[in-house]
């Protein structure tokens, strides 16, 4: 058997049964075994972006590792943006990307790079493989890596002579990772004191932020009086009907800090403390008002859950307590030209229940949720690390986690065109989705930055930077050419009606938003 | 004065006249700086991809560095693909990559990114900059840096605050560059020597392959007897009517050493010795033959113009020696079905004299480029790292450089793909060009790779890998999607007439070619 074929053997006995993939011609060994493992689903994507982003959406509805396939340096150089905003969000992830054969290595041909540094530069785990025979092991202590600490970028550089070589070392199953570090008892109990006390916050990330564990926050926050909150970027956030009430955190500066004014102690659990997303000249870096406490009290990749269950227990929270939910509000259905405020309400009327809402909508995003955030219950995916282009990918991977859940994704039209060639997975895989394309022809953003950071409005230069309206890109066109189905809508109605045509069109539709 | 309008002064008294962009907040400072410098010109990319190979470009037709400015390690990571291009190509580079301020790093903002290590890994010099007044410093040592060993990816890491902070330091000039190393003379006087016997091949790169350095080797070959070869991926070769013969490599190994069967010494100068692009089992890495002797006699950091003149005065070349030359030939208009011999047979009679060719067909190359290589005289640029999806991002380089000369550039349907969004500013910044997709509904060259490598042909797996018809991509939407008028063609008629249509049409048009 080729080393190849042990370690897709390998991945399936350890539950990596999704690839999202690009390959080339270093990993043809591997594509090999995959073909004759047809249990293992094997998804294109047109750019490695597609690659990398598709397999972080994926993890985070799935909580298991896709596999992705990537060829070389510059594959991988490719998926580097979304593994970096994997990397933020925890996401666990098994990248396999081919190497040069060792003997080849030394000629320098025109692909070899210094793979290893830039794989070194994002990922949490690397293993280069040394021979076929080491491929099974190798392959299990990779789906171990992206399990451990709450979820890692693991990466496993496969020189293309260890796959195509015999191998006579049987498949393996990853073993279970390492127990999850837990904080001090003392300190729970000391933490669980705290959030009795007037101005306490409760910083929350990852698994707290849905399902079950967003439960038992919700009853300590309704035990304790503890305000619950969460940074701009959360990965995965329960949303709507029904769900705990958690407030998110303002992007500008300006607005965390008003958020967290009366604010004296906060508890990070599953979070880092709060940060500025960038550095502005006179403001500060943290949001925090002078004299409030931090208590770092488990990181996102210790115990989350142990740690609240424990919180709860220190604070004696009882089951019955009722955590505070989100109320529906249905909002009219406005009429006339779109704003983003209307876009929000019309989306709010038309969210499918279940939804998965994935968001990559900056300027227009303060008009949209506070609507969106009040419809049915649905999830909804954030950008975690701040590296636009991810909500297409990302689309790619929560459509495919989860095939009975209708997917809205809302992004700039900036931010799309990063990674525009996700389009087509999604036409491809037949994937239930509705894109909104907000089309306000710039990144928006930018122009406000000018403002917020004290320059001077845009001048030829920076318009030339900024602006993307000459000539328009034609987003219909566009996703047409990807092989998706789309409207152009300027009016509450007209983007009701196309929410409605989205609804009942089999696969992907995309709906491009005038502004 | 802010250090970034010191760095931006810096730039442009050290002849960098020309920035290829897509900036975010961090860099903003560095923006308002360009605003108040009109004469710097901005291009606006829509993916870093776009910014990196559209300054590959730039760098390979004037033999100067453009500026590049990217958004913090996401940005640079986006880019990486085309800078490993850039850096097997030897082409000049200035990255100017936006960090946090430095105070603001230990915070973990979403965006804080292992930056030095993913610059580092293909950047060939690099420098943090820490503090305003070492700006201009830095900005020089950047551009010199560019400038030596005959072409560098020098790369600037630029904390916002130093960015924002006040100089006190004038803007600088770049210092010419340490001399080129140069080989021991005798071993050029031997070198001479060898190339008049049987079997004597010199191996070219760089600039030997075009303008009066291509007139020297011509010379050389002429008066000597040696044969005159470049491997596969010449990074700019002057081709058709007039230009000195020189042989390219084929791509797959056996070719490769079909092509090298009666070479009995090597020499190589701008070159690194010949090797196969990927290893096979069974194959060689390298294509000559055994026995054969290899003289790395000027690699390509070195002075490969005074390296060649001195072969020739060694050997005693006169400048009347005629060097072989192209002919033309102009092939009969072919009729019917396409295929990849008859679209070279219209490029070859449609092509404009001194056009500028750009080349990333990889499966159709075989069939197109004996034609083209027999044309009217015109410069052919090829992906020179191996990384696709380097077509359409270099097509903005080459164009910007030389805005009086047509360019002409063909690409693959999946390689095209990569950039996509890189159609976007063709139209944005009106440039004359016409991109030829060949459009194969997939990676055709991987169903090939297979059966190199002695695989079963691809399954459901390896297709759904592979293949990229299920959607077929519409070219003539996507194009129009991003502001670019195009056509799709079927026949050698139809061909020529959009050939026709293409050149009377102002700014860029894309020609979708089935195959």
């Amino acid at each position: 058997m080729t080393g190849a074929e042990v370690l897709v053997k390998t991945l399936l006995a350890s539950g990596v049964d999704t690839v999202f993939a690009n390959p080339g011609t270093s990993e043809m060994h591997f594509v090999a075994a995959l073909d004759r493992h047809p249990e293992m689903r094997c998804v294109l994507c047109l750019f490695e972006g597609g690659v990398t982003g598709a397999a972080d959406g994926y993890a985070r509805m799935t909580g298991r590792p896709a596999g992705t396939l990537l060829h070389l340096g510059p594959g991988f150089g490719n998926g580097w943006a979304n593994l970096h905003n994997a990397r933020k969000g925890a996401s666990p992830m098994v990248n396999v990307v081919g190497d040069h054969a060792g003997y080849h290595l030394r000629y320098d041909a025109p692909l070899t790079a210094d793979l290893d540094g830039v794989v070194g530069s994002v990922s949490h785990w690397v293993r280069r493989v040394a021979d076929a025979d080491g491929l099974a092991e190798d392959g299990a202590a990779a789906v171990r890596a992206a399990r451990s600490n709450g979820g890692q970028v693991a990466t496993l550089i496969l020189p293309a002579d260890t796959a195509w070589g015999d191998s006579t070392a049987a498949p393996a199953t990853a073993p279970e990772p390492a127990p999850l570090h837990r904080p001090d008892p003392a300190r729970v109990v000391a933490a669980a004191a705290a959030l009795t006390e007037p101005g306490a916050v409760l910083m929350l990330g990852g698994a707290a932020l849905h399902g079950p564990l967003a439960e038992v926050v919700g009853r300590i926050a309704a035990h304790t009086g503890c305000r619950l909150m969460t940074q701009f970027f959360a990965a995965r956030i329960d949303r709507g009907e029904g769900a705990v009430a958690i407030e998110q955190l303002p992007y500008p500066v300006e607005g965390a800090v008003a958020a967290l004014e009366t604010a004296r102690h906060l508890v990070c659990v599953g979070e880092p403390p709060p940060v500025a997303f960038f550095a502005y000249p006179g403001l500060p870096s943290t949001p925090e008002p002078a004299g409030a406490t931090i208590d770092r009290l488990c990181p996102a990749e210790w115990d989350v859950a142990w740690t609240l269950e424990e919180i709860a227990r220190a604070a004696g929270v009882r089951e019955s307590v009722v955590p505070a939910r989100i109320e529906r509000v249905r909002p009219a259905l406005p009429e006339g030209q779109l704003d983003a405020d209307k876009v929000g309400r019309v989306l709010a009327r038309f969210l499918p229940e279940g939804a998965l809402v994935v968001n990559e909508a900056l300027t227009a995003g303060p008009g949209i949720w506070p609507h969106v955030d009040r419809a049915v219950q649905h999830t909804r995916v954030n950008n975690t690390g701040g590296s636009i282009g991810q909500a297409l990918p990302t689309t790619i991977g929560v459509a495919v986690a989860c095939p009975d859940r209708p997917v809205v994704t809302v992004s700039g039209d900036g931010s799309a065109m990063y990674q525009v060639q996700s389009l087509w997975t999604l036409a491809r895989e037949k994937l239930d989705v509705t894109v909104l394309i907000m089309s306000n022809g710039g990144y928006r953003i930018l122009h406000g930055e000018l403002d917020h950071l004290g320059l001077p409005p845009a001048g030829q230069n920076a318009s030339a930077m900024f602006d993307i309206a000459e000539p328009g890109l034609d987003w219909v066109a566009l996703a047409q050419g990807h092989g998706v189905p789309g409207e152009r809508v300027e009016t509450g109605e007209e983007l009701a009606a196309a929410l409605d045509t989205a609804a009942s069109t089999e696969g992907p539709f995309l709906i491009e938003v005038m502004l």
